[in-house]
């Protein structure tokens, strides 16, 4: 499959959140980086500014690159003098910081740290490096202007004359990313070598090259690696570029261990909300079903690069499942990263807040937060939600097909011709999807395909006027062949209603306990939703049906869903939370919790809200996983 | 309460422990000091030696204290030169690195750093110093020898004019310790200024001298606090301090905070274990009822840290629970943290290793290590085995009290009169105590007191050949007045038995599971013991009676418990770990998993073995809570 080589998403839910990233995330860009002292860092490296450097991490400029990245794709979409003047400042800018051979990183352009190349395991060099080269890519796609693309192509050429076969540096960046843009260079500009250098990235890691760290993605060789383990991020930006050194070099092995990977990842250590990283220590993956809730890490960047990850997989094996994971990690564990009015980020996502949780800020906290020392993840969810279009649908020789549901237009190439659809819908505030045929192939059948949910439960369709049937879905896909003519209506209706949802047995964290979910979307309890504000106590009972209500007043426009359940009625405050079970009574009355009742309790209707939406009111307790009785 | 005058640890449980401390331990000591450069660095600093400094904390030297410590105690049991030619030129060493001035650290002598008192939030100078007190002093009361309380002593002298009211610098170590070493420089020196010191440096946190973090125990003041928080071995070794002030300063305030913050910390933050710290990240606290199994910190120097604080705190109210809670520590996650044989310890003791899980090795590694980059831990566990009978008895006008059993002779003055019981008993491999009066008071009544820990359902006892009886506790104490005659015998049985434990339904972590306990010891399956190794499957029987056997041949003689259980039938290997509840059946019937059956499966005998002697035999999973049917 090739991505829609024409996409545009038009209206509805993702339409909405793109204009707060237009109007809201991306204009705040650049003072947010002046404040934090990166564009400062690069006017000292320019020569235009003098002073300390800024900030902690030698990665200060990877954010530049990303918020780049991000307003050129909105710049795609509309024309935006403002925006582009600030593009095209800050790539000025960019560009005088570069050193004459191409070499660009503030921070050892400063004089902090060990010196160019000199400490690949932490310096972020190639990380940064890969960033800009994204940023130049996008910006000459959106734009045309060729400025940004120039000093990314100026920096790779260096890169490329220092490390590799034959080069003075053999060795690999700590952290996973100049490998994916470096295809993407490749792809830009026909030069093999930039995807011969990806390549070299790629398969020297794992043998020990920075010290056999999986914190490093460098324990084992990918090739022969059989979960996903380290750092969460640098597996999934690793793995991105795995899957496009598979597509573009036809390597069936590579395909295989990223095919085997992502089923081991989604099989064993992927949370309900598509959130990825188990420990907050080494922002490590964790153990098979070890999915905690209160200190998932889930960070904003690991969805991030996850989508992309699996939105490469999806192209390489034309499977719908990919789909399935993007969606919910888009509508979840992607979006809670950005509050709603784009004005506060979440670097963490967890999937509960305990009542009395005693948060201690920083980068990490549970609150939403302006902008983070270690700034990654907002411009990160600036750029993926400026690109969402490219992640919707894709064609083939034999017909179109659409991985996600987003109001607008999608185009492509099917077999020679122009093949165009346009979609409207309200989704997931309903299961309806109206899908117009706008142009293609004429007189001759081809292939219109939709991916079907794995959570929907009785699909739906009606093709041009027919009556609506059952919508079989084969591997996920509802394929529909036939010669269609322009104006053709197909009309899917995934039947989004109320579901709880329980997980695998060896899921400890969530034992005894279901979630709500609705369509795509996670539900989750929140504290100022329910009288007296604490979490901790409350049951859901699951025999009683699930409800829904529209509001449109409520969190920017919301489905709610409340459920019968009650307060439990708690063991008093023991001296000690845990009880002897073999005993029938306490021998000395006053200590010991008494047997705690768990059948029954307060009745309390629980309000559950997109998980998307949380601490958007307020900072109190917040559970997904809720205990049933 | 007064702890015991004279106390001596001769037969049982902890006597075998202490005999491999003494023997193993403690003599391997001064080798791995030498290996990990912490000698290297006294010499450096004592200008014997040239070289780079060893090691990668300003705290290297605390390990050399903390380990003359445990030497200086064990020297107080039995002569054993070869051991004091040790600690004679380690002290020696210790005395040659001082700055003629008093200020000891080698890290900053050697140019480490941002020089001396400059960072007191990381540099642990007065942490440091705060172990060399407890070392000078229990070197001069185990031997009498006052070179190392010279040090000691000139160290607390300069810390005494750099810092306090009037003095250049106010401000705290941000790490508790020198704290409640000052009181008992105090208490060995008679000297006030080293009590008012210690209350300075307790009342200055929370004032934000160290900006403010919990981590470093200065959110709030320790008077305020309303539950422990922040790094947990700092809190605890800040309130062992605080509970000392409260007695020499009759402070009830202070006393009450302490006894408030206990109370919270075990009620809402105690794993079964006694471990305490629930996060990896910043070692901390976590929030109340956060409890995880496979994550949990409870680091064993945050075990000491407890042990020290309850006693302090049994000896100042006079209350039994101090002693259940010190029992349970001891016995679980402390002890846990030194492998049977001596040689190799957890700085970590987590409640869960799972199926499949990949150690990143280094200090948090839950496999077992010869010593640690951080090696606070393992001379941590030597000095208070080591010292251990300094927890079992105390005197007070009116009688002895004992608050552990460990077989051994036990004295104090009871209204001026030498009281001495000697202790006789296999516990816990029973729960028979035999209890003899061996000199007291003469014909007058005195009370022996006698803790009935909390687990204890039906103790019984007799006294001076009568008949066994129920034995009634008060508080948790089992109060025995009457004119004891030398040889009068005491026959506690505290029926020791297999039972189930259950925890407060707030403690997600381990809803819908149970432990096994028996007596004051927790039990944990391990994977070596059950056939195919793993233990993710496994689910218990409730309704089925545990047995136990006592096995001589197993980890140094252990009494194991047997249940019945099942190895669950586990759901297909799904793409995705989470099934609809409300659907019935699967769909597409291909790539989700069945329902799964948690009431049957392969029916399997579990095994338990004593916590405390886990990952002693391999390095497969382990589990302490168990899923129930």
């Amino acid at each position: 499959m090739r991505p829609a080589g024409s996409a545009d998403i038009r209206s509805g839910f993702w339409h909405e959140r793109r204009q707060v990233n237009a109007g809201v995330a991306i204009p705040q860009g650049p003072g947010l980086l002046e404040s934090a002292g990166n564009l400062h860092d690069l006017r000292l490296a320019a020569g235009s500014a003098a002073g300390e450097f800024r900030g902690d991490y030698p990665f200060m400029d990877s954010d530049v690159y990303k918020w780049l990245e991000a307003a050129s794709w909105q710049l795609a979409g509309a024309a935006n003098p403002d925006l582009a003047a600030d593009v095209d400042r800050i790539t000025a800018l960019v560009a005088a910081a570069q050193e004459p051979d191409g070499y660009l990183n503030t921070w050892f352009q400063a004089g902090k740290g060990a010196g160019r190349y000199q400490d690949l395991r932490w310096g972020h060099e190639l990380y940064c490096a890969g960033h800009l080269i994204q940023a130049g890519v996008a910006h000459h796609r959106a734009t045309g202007d060729k400025a940004l693309l120039e000093v990314a192509t100026r920096f790779a050429d260096q890169i490329d004359t220092a490390f590799g076969p034959g080069r003075p540096i053999d060795g690999v960046d700590g952290h996973p990313e100049v490998e994916t843009a470096l295809v993407e260079l490749y792809r830009e500009t026909g030069e093999r070598r930039y995807l011969d250098l990806a390549a070299y990235f790629v398969d020297r890691r794992g043998h020990g090259v920075l010290g056999g760290e999986a914190y490093c993605q460098d324990r084992v060789p990918l090739r022969e690696q059989e979960n996903v383990e380290g750092h969460a991020v640098r597996q999934l930006y690793l793995l991105a570029a795995a899957a496009d050194l598979a597509a573009e070099n036809a390597d069936a092995q590579l395909a295989a261990a990223c095919e085997r990977l992502w089923s081991a990842m989604v099989a064993t250590k992927t949370h309900l909300t598509g959130g990825l990283g188990a420990h907050h220590d080494e922002e490590d993956f964790g153990d098979p079903y070890e999915l905690p809730n209160e200190r998932a890490y889930c960070e904003t960047c690991a969805a991030v690069a996850s989508v992309q990850f699996g939105w490469r997989m999806a192209l390489l094996t034309g499977r719908a499942r990919y789909g399935d994971l993007i969606e919910r990690t888009l509508f979840n564990g992607f979006l809670a990263g950005m509050s709603l009015d784009g004005e506060r980020w979440l670097y963490v996502n967890p999937l509960q807040v305990r009542d009395g949780h005693t948060d201690a800020g920083g980068d990490q906290s549970a609150r939403r937060t302006r902008w983070f020392r270690c700034a990654c993840c907002p411009p990160n969810v600036m750029r993926l939600l400026a690109s969402l279009e490219h992640y919707v649908a894709s064609t083939d020789d034999g017909g179109l097909q659409l991985h996600q549901y987003a109001g607008g237009r999608y185009a492509g190439a099917v077999a020679g011709t122009t093949t165009a659809v346009s979609v409207n819908t309200d989704y997931p505030r309903t299961g309806r999807i109206r899908i117009t045929v706008e142009e293609g192939p004429a007189g001759r059948p081809w292939t219109l395909s939709l991916r079907i949910p794995q959570w929907s439960a009785d699909p739906r369709v009606a093709v041009a006027g027919e009556d609506p049937a059952p919508a079989p879905a084969a591997d996920g896909w509802l394929r529909l062949e036939r010669s269609w003519a322009p104006g053709d209506e197909v009309v899917l209706d995934l039947r989004v209603a109320p579901r709880l949802t329980r997980a695998d047995p060896r899921v400890d964290a969530v034992r005894g306990c279901a979630a709500i979910e609705r369509g795509p979307l996670v539900y989750c309890l929140e504290g100022v939703d329910h009288p007296g504000g604490g979490l901790d106590d409350v049951v859901l009972d699951t025999r009683a049906p699930l409800a829904e209500e529209h509001r449109p007043d409520l969190l920017g426009g919301v489905t709610t869903v409340t459920a019968a359940g009650h307060r439990r009625a708690l063991p008093e405050q023991g001296w000690w939370p845990y009880r002897d079970a073999t005993r029938p009574a306490p021998a000395d009355g006053a200590e010991r919790p008494d047997e705690p009742d768990e059948s029954h309790g307060t009745p309390l209707r629980l309000t559950a809200v997109p998980y998307y939406a949380w601490a958007n009111r307020s900072d109190g307790p917040m559970r997904v996983w809720i205990p049933t009785r």
